[in-house]
Parts: structure tokens; sequence; C-alpha cells
């Protein structure tokens, strides 16, 4: 569901790796030769044939075909079912009253270049899931990208949004933060627009003639309050199963509390060229040939919404090959299958190579290879409505996850470009090494070479690019929230990573019904070449996972990282600190009053209290405490091998437990389902995480008080996780003897 | 001519100062409270009433009916009469000829709600003068705002404007940098357009409905080749009198080498929305509705120009005040009359204020006020095809100015907003003590506090704000080019300064039909209000160095700013080579090669020689003796004072000639005209200042042989100058025993 190019990418591989064995990688390298771009097209060309989402006939087809595919192959495959709350447009107006009468289309119209843009009857329309209905009219304001702080702008301007409907365009935060947001501020309605300067014209030709989106296309997507918990509304932190046991409707945290609806920028010019009031700060201005003002006035809408809400059964398509050796390690490996509509980049481009994966495997099988762990692999449903299928399936199967999961690998949808994989920083040497064994299609450089030169490329700091240069591994990205690895890592705490290529190319046709066979053939990775690295990129990583004697955890990097995270929050504070100290220096200066345009005033900010000083001591002493163990570990590990002794027994089970260590039974503070204390998906970003969450948000959201019991907190799950390391250290050292 | 209001500022005052006798001060506060609004209204009224343009009947009505006012007002006063030679059109064709045809239509239509917009018969049309005349048929290529940079990037991109029409828009440089960077990459001709994202509804509403450039609106503008001399081009360094000796047209250095034309953004958007080829990279794309691309392809255009070339009488109307003590010490003030239509700000709203202080300064004369030296008010033609009037008188009247002139004290359009003081830096304790005495009329601060004020709130540094807070003085910007006080700063080397208000409010009718009494009346400064603080502080400026006993320079500050600009040059030549060197290295690397996506290929930069390791020191040694010869200078003038001795004799006139050592009789390399050291506009700049220009710009464009002999010739021009300070403080030590 997220849109992976627009991703800030780190990526990938290592110096010292262990050692594997000549034969195993024999099979990495035929495994690596198996996947087939023409088969990868085949496939989407199938499922993307028709409209695909939660609920539908071919969602439904789609999963049976993968289900009869998978069989096809050979392997053990079964689908799981769940029944979740899926809203879906039953009434959609926008239009507006004054100063003039304008209705919104709310129609993304089909083209003679693209046969998939006609399906009208089975297309889910443009809306956004879990709004909820309501019935408004108010002025309109534009409110920039409507995160919080566009809204101290507006309270700068002197701009109030209370019982107003606001416009925001999508952009800059997860669009499911803007409704919050909005509402949070008193307004009553939230209309999300597709700017052109965010991915239409001003990017570059619009579709059927290039990549961008046109003037009709709108973004649909979810606005359930993911941050609070994702999945379905009704069954937080278990299954929804048959038989689960469901909230009340009413009692639902996560629906908008405003209703909200996307629309183009066909759609939104009208109402955007009538707002009278402020122009808009320079930065909230986007491509359309208007002047952009804030309003409130003469602009009245009226933003009228119905749903059906239904109970719809959903498909998780699950593949096992169950391990030679340690049957009860699983490597999970997952792509989502549902769409907004046809969905051929978003979520297909992935779902193909995963596909790939599974046959190749399939291939090795029957050629005599036997993976010594198990590999499951999951086609999940409802991705887009809020990472159903697979929060559903993580919460039915916890216990029996938290046991026997090594490691989740995820894709989405697949581009042109660099490798992006973030992740859970454990695995960050590993996906270096990785990234060092897949070939870029387009340079012949391994895709790690290719990310490292990108990264001098960019890097703006001499030391930035002297890192580059010497740092055996290309640091790696944290995962926030956007797609199906949420559960597993921040409900379950099993380490975790995503995968994809892109930052080739662009386009505009991200959850529309432009995101078809015909646009991804045509203008992204138009012959599957990183549909196969993907494939190659995933598959090495699962087999190799799969295969390796001691799972490949790395903590050096894990404790590392960490504690660069420990510097930002030091440095966050004291730059809070020093800016409320000079913001209040200002205002006694009289700076406010001085630089006030009386044409066009703004409103003095308000003197703030200065935050103390906060004592990260106890987050300073756990890191040291982790940095220790991770090299003893280190140390222990390099030792251990040199004897060249098979793993001790049940080492496995506790290593791969140790991802939950950073887990916190309690989870974040107002937000329990999420319990991994390193990440998390932002409160007011959605997508963007925020890393050491407890600590950092307290402190962004200046609750000074709950600082410093955070930190206490989060120090002793580092701790926690320092003595577990240490204790499987022991065990290592003793097996060196 | 230039466009104040963009400019970034630094102004203003001090804490030292030298004493003023109460007298003095009571004069200066009457002065202050004389210049009048309403009247200032009633001029700009008759001034801006018609096109009053270089050659126009109402032009030379403006110059008698000024020359009538001064008279009337009891001040000597006289016209002098320059003949130049002035470009106007004869015929002007843009039209595309494929792949659809469409003819421009060069013309800005008259608005109902403006009365002055009407006078077709006597408004010269929209155009670029002392473009060559030319007809030429060519693709067209858009190459952002034309400067240097930019033909990098299009290198980098592969693109070549070689026999092509270039369309550049207007910003980012002085005009004429863009029909001179074109030609020198081998264009055949130039299209200038005013995209909206700079001054058009991008930044506000239009006009009339507000203050911004409508679509049909043009920016007229020489493009003479200034930086290598303004005036005359017939004449340069002698002034253009009746017989003076003339060059041939053919022989003049400073036309354009090929036919450029400004055209409005209604006009310009017909051809770039045809263009194909590479979309603009992201920095270069503006406001219009469309995909901006670089073409060439299938965009053919015809560019067709023909001009009168004739020689015109150009009126400067000279007002003079003797000096009762030193008649012949000269305090030099000027404003242009003249405008490229009726010019309501650009150049009346600073006309208006020059006329009250000679109104207000005649009030007091008849009061028994005496000044002890001259004022010389001139009200200038001809600026806006190149500085014209000014610089004509100047070199005229070149060494009485080099004996006589104390101080350049220049205004130009006037706004709202932030008083801007650019000038010499032996200026810059001056300008902030006036500062300190003048009220902004919105704020009731002083125009000092608010600017300093409005630093603390811009700067992004904590040091600058630390500087900000604690520096007497505020930094005041150096003069590059773009109004009247070029020749007397530039080629004589007489201490200048430019005032103006701004900062406050926006405009796009600069140089268009639309820079009327209306919308300066309804848009601008309203109520003139600025009017009268910029008649107060030029006024007490020019007040205050006639009155004071020892002319008010001060080195040290010079020395100081001189210090900053060595440690600039220093830096530059150090990022010049590192960049050099990583660039290199990362050619070596392969990063070009490893970035490059192929459906979108750049060529890769070449490997250049490193730059050499520079010798600063003569220019680190000469800036030391000028420091510590200010240093002395300040210590003597502060016992000087303390004996309460008037001004030992003669010493002043030694005092005024002390900028003019910062000169080089030889001027810059390849520019002889322009002979300040110090001070120039930037040759690829043309506004823009470049500071010690004859080494900055070796080192920018890379030309590594010339850097240390340039050194070393400004160094000698600073010791000579460290020298002449030293005579002088010889001399006032000796005064003070």
């Amino acid at each position: 569901m997220r849109l992976w190019r627009h991703f800030v990418f780190i990526a990938l591989l290592c110096s010292a790796s262990f050692s594997q064995t000549p034969l195993n990688r024999d099979w990495e390298k035929e495994f690596r030769a198996l996947p087939d771009p023409k088969l990868m097209r085949e496939y989407m060309q199938r499922l993307s044939a028709r409209p695909h989402h939660l609920g539908s006939p071919y969602g439904k087809d789609n999963a049976e075909w993968l289900l009869a595919k998978f069989k096809e192959w050979g392997v053990e495959a079964q689908i799981e079912t769940f029944h979740v709350l899926f809203p879906s447009p039953q009434e959609r107006v926008v239009e507006m009253l004054a100063p003039t009468k304008f209705v919104a289309k709310l129609q993304e119209p089909a083209l003679a270049e693209d046969p998939s843009s006609n399906q009208l009857s089975e297309q889910l329309p443009s809306y956004n899931a879990y709004s909820i209905d309501g019935d408004v009219t108010a002025p309109l304001v534009y409110v920039n990208y409507g995160i919080p702080s566009d809204y101290e702008e507006l309270e700068r301007l002197g701009i109030s949004v209370k019982g107003c409907i606001v416009i925001a365009r999508y952009g800059a935060s997860w669009r499911g933060i803007k409704p919050k947001v909005a509402a949070e501020h008193g307004a009553v309605g939230c209309i999300i627009y597709s700017d052109p300067i965010d991915d239409g014209y001003y990017e570059g030709e619009v579709y059927p003639k290039g990549p961008y989106r046109p003037s009709t296309g709108v973004q649909r997507g979810s606005v359930m309050d993911m941050p609070t918990y994702p999945g379905d509304p009704l069954t937080p932190g278990v299954g929804a199963t048959a038989n689960a046991k469901r909230m009340e409707r009413k009692d639902v945290k996560t629906f908008t509390t405003i209703p909200v609806l996307p629309i183009s920028y066909g759609d939104a010019q009208p109402l955007l060229a009538a707002l009278v009031g402020r122009v808009a700060p320079e930065g909230w201005r986007g491509a359309l040939p208007i002047t952009y003002r804030t309003g409130p006035g003469p602009v009245k809408v009226r933003l009228k919404l119905q749903f059906h809400w239904d109970l719809k059964p959903i498909y998780n398509v699950i593949v096992k090959i169950p391990g030679a050796v340690y049957s009860d390690e699983w490597i999970m490996r997952g792509n989502h299958h549902d769409a907004w509509v046809n969905g051929a980049e978003d979520p297909i481009s992935g779902m193909v190579a995963l596909m790939e994966e599974v046959r190749a495997f399939s291939v090795l099988l029957k050629q005599g290879w036997k993976p010594k762990r198990t590999l499951i692999y999951c086609a999940w449903d409802a991705e887009e409505q809020g990472l159903l299928g697979s929060t559903e399936w993580a919460e039915t199967h916890a216990e029996e996850l938290r046991q026997k999961a090594v490691v989740y690998i995820n894709t989405d949808g697949n581009g042109r470009g660099y490798l992006y994989s973030p992740g859970s920083h454990s695995l960050e040497k590993f996906i270096n090494n990785v990234a060092k064994d897949i070939e870029d299609p387009e340079t012949k450089l391994t895709v790690w070479k290719r990310s490292q030169l990108r990264g001098i490329a960019d890097a703006k700091a001499p030391e930035a690019r002297k890192e580059l240069r010497s740092r055996p591994d290309l640091r790696i990205g944290a995962l926030g929230s956007g797609s199906d690895y949420t559960a597993f890592l921040d409900h379950l705490g099993i380490a975790s990573m995503h995968l994809g290529y892109g930052g080739e190319g662009g386009g505009g046709i991200y959850h529309s019904v432009y995101d078809s066979f015909h646009w991804f053939t045509n203008f992204s990775d138009t012959n599957f070449v990183y549909g196969r690295a993907l494939a190659q990129t995933a598959g090495t990583a699962a087999m190799r996972f799969a295969e390796s004697d001691l799972l490949p955890y790395d903590f050096s990097n894990l404790a590392e990282t960490i504690n660069k995270y420990l510097d930002e929050l030091k440095k966050l504070a004291n730059s809070k600190r020093e800016e409320i100290l000079e913001r209040n220096k200002q205002i006694e200066e009289g700076v406010f009053a001085a630089i006030n345009d009386p044409r066009a005033p703004r409103i003095s900010p308000k003197t703030e209290e200065v935050p103390p000083y906060l004592n990260f001591a106890p987050l300073e002493n756990a890191s040291a405490a982790l940095t220790q163990s991770a090299e003893r570990y280190s140390t222990a590990l390099q030792k251990f091998r040199e004897t060249g002794k098979p793993a001790p027994l049940g080492l496995n089970k506790k290593l791969l437990q140790a991802e939950q260590k950073l887990t916190a039974n309690e989870g974040l503070p107002n937000r329990p389902w999420f319990k991994h204390q390193i990440y998390a998906p932002g409160y007011y970003t959605g997508y963007g995480v925020k890393t050491i969450p407890a600590v950092r948000e307290a402190i962004e959201q200046k609750q000074w008080p709950q600082v410093e019991p955070q930190i206490v907190r989060v120090s002793s799950v580092l701790l926690g996780m320092a003595e577990y390391i240490n204790a499987i250290t022991k065990e290592l050292e003793r097996a060196a003897q």
C-alpha cells in the first residue's frame, strides 16, 4: 500500500560473514537463475486483469488461482479466511454551494489506451476507507498537507478550522493523519486531493501519454488510525476468525471522527481557485495555475458520505515448505495480493516476484534441495484497508509465531532502480550480505555497489561520504508502517525487513484505476528485470536464513544504531530547549511585533515554559551494556565458528527470540498494540518511523514529565536485551571450548 | 531600474559616534518634520501621468517641470543635456512555426481600472534595449534562468543550444546576462519571459485585482553588457556631449551579439507547452500548468527584431545648494526621473522623496540654515537603458568629482518595510547612525531597530543572531550594479550608498505599463509614509555629511569587512579544490555510471585538473596593514575629538579621496572602466556584487594562473589605502597635540 519509490533509501553488504558450505552456495546460485521475467509478466496480466479489492469476486478468484498455482508447483498451500469489517461507498457527494455552484465528478474516466480502465461495474469508487458516515456543510480552509506544523502556521496566520471542512493535499504524512489532526483542531470534514506538483504534470507527462497522474486520477486509501492499531477494527489484538469476539462499531477507536474523501486535482481546482483570504505560505503552494489561498471564505462546501458497513471474508493464501532439520523455525515471507482497483504495481509487481520465488523453490525441491528450516510464503488479502490480512493472521498465530518465527521478509509494489531495504538492525549485516550477491539489471554492478555509489553521489556532508566509503555495511532505514511487516515487527517483535526496488522513473497512478497492466508495462519495470532482481533478493534472503547453521543476526550493528538514536534524542531535546529559549527571547525583544506586516498580520507566538534538562543516563548505561554484550557475542561467535562445530542444541530457538526482548508487553504509551520499543510508525506521521518512539514522541510533543519515565522504561528493555544476549553468548562460549 | 524589494537586506546603527552641535541636531530634526506625503502623491500623479522614457515628449516635459519646481523653491538648478544612442522598436515578431502556428501578441492591453494603461501611442513597446537587429528561425530550448550553471546542467543532460533560440525566465541574474551566456554557448536568439512563479499568480492575486503580474504583463529592460561598461555605448569613459567623439556602432562591445526580446507568460505558455524532450530539472519548473521540458524539438520559432538606432537628447536636472564653508566639497544625491513607461514605482516613488528633500532644504534655507558643504541634487535621465544620464554626467565631470565629491547617495524605486542600505563600508557606521534617527512608519520603532529584529528573526545560525545582538553596527551589503551609483562608486571611487525601503508586499508590474499611479496608490506605499521615511533618511544622510566637521568615514568597519571577504575567498578556493577532488574521485569510483538511469541518461562530467593551493599571504598582509591603520585612525580621531579643535585645514579634502585609493587605474581584468577593486557587478551576475572581484571571479571561473597575480595587484591597492590612512592619521595625531 505504501508508495515505496518515494522512500529515502539506505541499503545493504558487509565484509565479515558467516561461512556457508559450497553446497548451499550452489543451491543459492541455482535459485537465482530461475525467476523468469516472462512468467512474471503473465502472472501480472492475469492478477491485474480485473479489480480485485477486499471482498470482490476477482479478489477471491485471484486467491484461488494463487492457491491452485502453488499446488500445481507441488508445494503445500491453503487459504486462511478471516471476516473483517469493510466499509464501501453507498453515497459520495462533494459540492461547492458558494460562491458558485460546482459538483465534484468523483469519477476516473476510462481511457481508450488502457483496456482495464473501463471496468466501471467492478471498480471500487474513489474513497477513503474507515471514514465515518457524515453529511456536513461548512466553509472550506486549505491546510497544505494537514500535518501538525501546518496548523501551527495557520495559528500564526490567525486562521481557525473550527467548524470548517479542510482541504489538504496528499503527501508529507500517511493520509490517515490528515483527518485525525484536522478533527483535533475542530474541523468537521476533510477533503484530500492530489496536487499536480506532487505526482501530476509538474513531475512529467500525465497518463496515458506519460506515467503521471491525470487531472481525473484519485488516490484511494485507508484512513484508519493505524498508529493506534492496524487490522480489523472490530478485533484488536485477536484474529478476526468467524467466531471471534467482536467489538461494537460504536466503540471502535480507529475510525476517523469526521468524514473524509479523496478527490482529483480536476475536482479540487474549482474549490481552491474560489478561496479567498490569505495567500498560502510559499511552501504550501502546488502546481495548479491559481493563487493558493487559505480561506476561509467565501467557499462553502457540502461533503456527504454514506458507507455500507459489511463483514466480508478475506483470503490469505499460505504456502508452507517444511524444513528438513529445524521444521519449527519459520522463515516468513509475504506480499499482499489485494489491490484498490487493478493494482498492477501495488501490489502485483511484488506479488509476481514472490510467486517466482515459490516456483523456483519448487524446482529446487524436485532436484533434491531440502531447506533446513520451514519456509512460510504468504499472499495476504486486505492489506490496502489497513493491513488486515497479515494482521489478523499474525494475531491468530501469535503464540506460535513468537516461538517459531525467525524473520519476516516483506515486499509490496516494485519498480526500477535501487534496492530499498529498511528493517530490524539485527538484520543490517545480513541484508548487506545478500545485496552483495544480487546483480543490478541496468548497470550489472551488485545492487549493494550501486546503492553505495548512489549514497556517495547524494551525500551532502564529507563525513557521510567517508562513512559510505569505509563502513563495511550500508546503513538500512528503520521500518515505520505502511505494509504487512507491521504486525510481525511491531506487535510480535519478529525481526523484519522490507525489500523493494525503486528510485528511477516515477508515476502518479498510485491507488487509482490507472495502476494497470498497461501502465506498468509501458512506464515502470517494463521487462520485469527488477521483478526478477526482487525475487532473487528476497528469495536469497529467505534461503540463506533457512539454511544457515546459526541464525545470522548481528547485534553489533543494532547496538551501534541504538546508540545513534540515543544521540539523536539528546540532540532533539537540546534543540527543543534552545528553540524555546530563543523564541522566548525574541518575544521579549519584540521581534514578532517588529516584523509584522500590517497588511498581512501574524499572531505572535506565546512564551513557552523552558523544558528541563533531561536525565539520559539510564539510556546511556543501557546502550553501553548492549554494545558490550553485542561485542562479546561477536567475539564468541567468531571463536565458535573457528571450531567448525554445529550450532548448540536450542541456541537458534533462543536467538530467534532475541528481537522480542526489544518489546514490552504494555506497549507504547496510549497504544498498547505497538509493543516494539525501538521502532514504531509515528503517531503523527503514520508511515514515517519514530525510533525509540516512547521517548522521541514525548520530546517532540513536549510532554516533558513523560520523558524521564519513558527513558527508564526503555532502558530496562535494553538492559533485558543485553542480559539475554549475554546468556546466549555464555552458551556459545561454552560450546566453543 | 533594479527591483529593490527583491534584495537581501542588511542594514544599519552604531554606538560610538561623532558629536554634533545641538544646533545641527535641531536643523536635522526640523528637516525631518518637513517631507509631506500629500505632496509626494501629487508629484507622483504628475510625473507618472504619461509615458516618460528616454527621448519621449513627456520625459522632456517632466525634466522641465522638475527644473521649474526646483527654481520655484528658490534653489539653483539647471538641465544638462547629453546625446545618446537609443534603439527603439521598429519591428518585433515572435512566432512559433512548428509543431503548430502561434504568433505572440507582444502587447499589454489597457485595463479599465487603470487610467494610464491606455496611452498606447506614447508607450514604448515591450523590448530589450541594445539587443541587436536580427531575424532568426531555429528550434527552441528552455534554459531556466539562463545563467552559467544552467548550461552546465544542460551539458549533463546532453543538450546543446548551438543554433537554437533559447527561452529563459526572468530572475536569478540581471537580464543582460541571459543573452550573453546564451550567445557564448552558440544560441542564435534569446526570448525572456516572466514566469508566474516569480512575480505572477503564484505569488498572489494579479493586477488589477492584486499587485502581481497578469498574463499579459511584460518586463522591459536593458540588455546592454553593463558589466563591461554602462552608459552611452558610443562614448565609454567620456561624456556624451554634443561634440563628443563617438565610436562607430559596429565597434561597440556592449550590444548583445544575438537578438533578444522579452515576452509575457501568456505569450510564453504555448511555446513552452509544445516543447518535448527531457522534463526540466525540478528547480527549473515554474508555475504554468504544464510539464516543463527543455526541448529541443519540435518547436521551431522565428524571432525577428528591427530597431531604430537614434541619437537622442537626455536631460539631467541638477540642483546646487552651495556650501557656506567648504563649497568645493560636494554631497551628491541622485534618483532618475525617466521610466520604461509610466514608472510610478520605478523611479517616481524615489524621485518624489528626493523632491521633498530639496523642498525641505529650501524651507530651511529661508529660515537661515546654511550647509557647510555643497549639496548637489540630481534627477537623472535615461537610467533605464543603462545608467546613461548619471554615467555621462559623471564621466563629463570626472576630474572635478575626484577632487570634490564626498559621497554619492542614491535612491530609485521605493516600497514598504525595511531600510535597505548597501554601500561603501567606509560608510557602514555612518548609515547605521542615520538609521537610528529615523522612525519606521508602521511600528514606530527606529528603522535601525526594525532591521535588527528582522535580522534576528531571519538568522539561521546562532552565531548570526549573536552578532546581530552584539555588534554595534548592522552589516550593510555591498553594491553591485543596477542603479545610478555605479559610475560614482565603480568608475570614480566615490564612497556611495543606496537607500530604499522594501520587503513588505510585493508586485509584478516592474517595467510594464502597469507600473502606474493606480497600481502604486492601491498596492504599494499607498499613503506615502515610506516615501516620507526615505526623504528623511536620505536627507538626514546628506545633511549630516554636509554639516560634519570631520567627514564621517570609518575605516575600521571597512577593514573588518575586507578581512571577511578575504576569508570568503580562501574558503571559496578551498571548496573549489575539494569539489574538484571529490568529483574526480567519484568519476574514478564509477559513481556517475552507477547512478545513470538508462531512460533519462546523463553525461558524466569530465575529470578536471585539481587547482593548486594558492598564496593568499599578500592579501592577508595587506588586510592586516589596513586593519592596523584603521585602528590607528580611530584612536587618533577619538583623541582629536576630545580636544574640541576644528578639523585641520585640508584634511577633509584628503579624507574624501580615501575611497579612491581602493581603485586602480587599469581597472578590472578585461573591463578597464570598472576601477574599484573591492566592489563590482559580477561579470556573470550583472546586478549581484562580486567583492574583491578580480580575485573572486578568477577563482569562480577557474582561471587558476590569474589568481595569484590578481591577489598581488589587489594587495598593493590595499597597502596603498593603508598608507594613505596612515598619512591622514599622522596629521590628525599632530593636530591633537
